[in-house]
């Protein structure tokens, strides 16, 4: 059963943790793009997949997926200082580059305010040939549910 | 305001992510010990305390805290394989040791079986001698409070 | 090509890096199993063994491995703060428990000081019945030549 | 004591261990700019500079910094699968942008093949106004000494 309101699997939140600062005080950077993959697989989660559709298991797998969506490109922004037990709110905007591409935009709140951005670019292969492939169709069905969701898409 | 039933701040949840598993298809095994320190921050928020009360915040801080509580010792049993995707049940039981000392310990659940255990056990010393003092008051009540909840406390 | 000096693939050398900090301004705790973990890579490694012979490789491997070790226990003591920059030298202890099962114990110093004590415990498996089976060869003959290595095996 | 041949503070190694897979069999993403940041401090290391005269020690320091060095930007691109075991060597090409940022761009290659990229950019602030200020001397000189090394800067 898929849930048709955008706006339950775009906007999550997510509360930031005492191992995920460094001794500067704040975030150390790359848990920013951590939270950013596991944004994405709650908003799965929440549109209605499980992962065991989307996500190898590795050598433990019961079920073979035919397709891989390894990760090309990465980016952040960082523009405030973020700190243990701060409260974020994640908006993604997922956006389809082409048939076999998609990235997921996060934009990062505290209290209305922007603190930090991240983008992860996905690329979409047939896992034996290694060649570039389609997007799975849960895939397509969730970029396509979220794009009824307005507003600006690209950074 | 504080939370008055110990379930509340004693039983939590966890789903676990793509990017905690490693190329074995399972999760890789010190992120149970990541999780077991990550439900007890949940678990003193639940409780009503305030993160900034508890955890430096280095040299951001504009409170300065004068206990710390450092991690003596921790240790981890693994039962089942934990994959991506699974939804964990986490039930704490938090133990004070001495007036310095405290331990919690973190029994993860998947559908009602035991999947995997872990520790960890802390000292509370006065941040500037590096002296052992007495749990900060804070503390001393979220233990108290939590060994309202019955059953058995050790491993 | 093997060494047959175990001090050559039982002590190690690691630096502390800024990341695996916490706001405390020493190292998050759980950090130190990871490093436990790599450091009993390393010195597979420098035994001579393959990465590809020991480790699985997920849904792109080539080599099938018939034989996986998942870690059944772990555990930690902390002794001393470590904090980044921090030179530590890594002195391993295999150990042999059974024909199935083997730990591994690190004892990490600075300047000769213990400043901490890790240690992981594996089983073997076959890893299509998920049955406890003999330990692979190449680890076999691992333990056996650092067993070479005079001096106390346990905690 | 100051090396002086840029080389041997911009060409490092890194062998990939088992836990920065993730279950497809690969690097999970983030670890790789983690290796960004982590060869950016051995190649400081490498140069002279002693990491408590660049990085924070929190609530623990002795010496307070004065200088901060934020990052603001990051990104990553992957262009082959690396899987553990692998050997890379990490080329740094650090840049600096202005009298208060500058960005260190990481190379990495296996076997002579380009395998991924990423960069890092970091902002110089007074720690306690938050305000931007010139970057630290120690730094200014690593940048100096490292553009000496011939060859392409952006990207």
């Amino acid at each position: 059963m898929l849930s048709t309101n955008p706006q339950h699997w775009l906007r999550l939140k997510r509360i930031v943790r005492f191992g995920e600062t460094d001794a500067a005080g704040v975030i150390h950077f790359h848990n920013l793009l951590r939270w950013c993959h596991e944004a994405w697989e709650e908003s799965l989660e929440r549109y209605g997949l499980h992962s065991s559709d989307v996500f190898p298991n590795g050598i433990q797998e019961e079920k073979i997926l035919e397709v891989g969506m390894p990760i090309v490109h990465c980016k952040a922004d960082f523009r405030l200082p973020i700190q243990t037990g701060d409260q974020l709110e994640i908006s993604l905007l997922p956006e389809k580059i082409g048939i076999d591409s998609f990235q997921v935009q996060s934009n990062f709140q505290r209290d209305g305010e922007n603190v930090a951005l991240g983008l992860i670019r996905h690329l979409s292969i047939n896992i034996q040939t290694r060649q570039r492939c389609e997007l799975p169709k849960d895939i397509d069905r969730w970029l396509e549910a979220s794009s009824l969701n307005s507003g600006p898409r690209s950074i």
